[in-house]
């Protein structure tokens, strides 16, 4: 097998799995090649990587050692992912009544989610989270996706209890958008007590659900590493949470002249 | 720039976006390259990518020519996938009362989700969907990956309506679980009139809620490609649907001696 050959198959294995540690040995074997050349394979992959422009190899020493892909996205490409998300925002079809947005084809396009799930990956790296955190139904997707970037589990917190959930904790809270006090459920079963995880949802207006979110995550003993939230919407100024991470902000929808206002989150790296 | 260095970034950026065309000239301008360097790179790629075993590089000539990466899966890792998936569903602490299985950590690891999905991806690949079509909330997941693998967005049916998703055509129906009737609504936004939709779901006991999905669709002038399930229960023997593909069978589950029956579809490719 050549070099070339063999150099953009490790790209690909590694890329295909995110933060998943290989050893050498593993190549070695696939590639009936010797540790030295394989080696010299991985310090090129790890040049070409660099040159795709999508994330990096990391080489880890040590008896656990081998290499993993990290995905990182660049300040220019996480830009870019910002202005194609307030350009779809801003289409005057999606104006609901009620200055709501139709947002659905947005959140559950694989191509623009995984653009917003890199930037949140690469922003909760070194949070230390076991888990990501989200609730039913519309920021499955992206947490879904930061999720596989991250290489761990997602929990999804329920609306209403399930029998398939097995025991659940249940809590009442009040969601920023309504004073209709709401209910949200986790299975008892969804995550090791002591760990820590990252909330990811689509869309936060006051900030209730996502407060309720950490809230019933700190009932079964997790505690939160950090909050993304694709689309925060600019009012209320005073949101039930405060340290949170937004990707653009979404001021004033005028159903009158069909117009969105919407500004990318200038301070995301 | 050296040869190993291009086959690899072409490899890894290739996988990044599956069912994603590029053309030659998005390369020569990437890499400073001439068209020649740059269709022998991809010819490497394409050799690298098969040694890699996940998928292959596909060449479509012409005006609108260029290089995409399609996911695959070998009969042997997609056998190794549904072995796993067999080995999770009889760990015994996962048996609930009344028979039911706690499943939501396996539907929500991406490692576990990903391998269902290549299988999914792979069976319906040529089934001319336009979107994966799911009902919230355990399935999305596995339908959203295998739409980024087909590289198509995703239809998620809600079990309520919401003011977020515009007009709404809803049904009545009857899950295969109980009599007792249920409601599920669509936005009249999620696709296009006269466009085809694969079916994803996570489990299928009497074929209810599929059956339900597939009449909201037609509802929308949607056509159904396929039905894709990750578990499908043995029992009832007649199902509400016929034409369903499922990764494994689950049998009985024993909740006294703690034992688990699930066989793999041994026609899955």
């Amino acid at each position: 097998m050549k070099r070339s050959h063999r150099v953009g198959a490790i790209c690909q294995i590694l890329t295909e799995s995110p933060e998943q540690v290989f050893n050498l040995k593993y190549f070695c074997d696939k590639f009936s090649a010797a540790k030295s050349s394989i080696s010299e394979d991985i310090s090129a992959a790890g040049e070409a990587v660099k040159a795709a422009g999508y994330g990096y190899i990391q080489t880890m020493s040590g008896a656990s050692g081998g290499v993993k892909y990290v995905p990182d996205i660049s300040p220019e490409k996480a830009k870019e992912v910002q202005k194609n998300l307030c350009n779809l925002l801003r289409e005057e079809n999606r104006i609901l009544g009620g200055g709501f947005l139709y947002t659905s084809d947005i959140m559950y396009n694989p191509a623009v989610v995984k653009g917003m799930a890199q930037i949140f990956a690469k922003k909760f790296r070194t949070a230390g989270a076991n888990y990501v955190a989200t609730i039913e139904t519309k920021g499955i997707p992206v947490a879904f996706m930061t999720a596989h970037l991250l290489n761990i589990p997602v929990i999804v917190v329920r609306r209403e209890t399930k029998i398939s959930e097995g025991a659940t904790v249940s809590i009442n809270y009040f969601p920023g958008s309504s004073e209709r006090l709401q209910k949200m459920s986790i299975s008892k079963r969804a995550a090791a007590p002591g760990s820590k995880a990252l909330i990811i949802d689509d869309f936060m207006r006051g900030g209730g659900s996502i407060k309720g979110i950490a809230e019933i995550l700190s009932e079964v003993e997790i505690q939160v590493a950090g909050i993304g939230v694709a689309i925060v919407n600019i009012e209320p100024a005073g949101k039930k949470v405060s340290d949170y991470f937004p990707i653009v902000h979404l001021g004033k929808v005028n159903e009158e002249n069909k117009s969105v206002e919407v500004i990318p989150n200038c301070q995301i790296f």
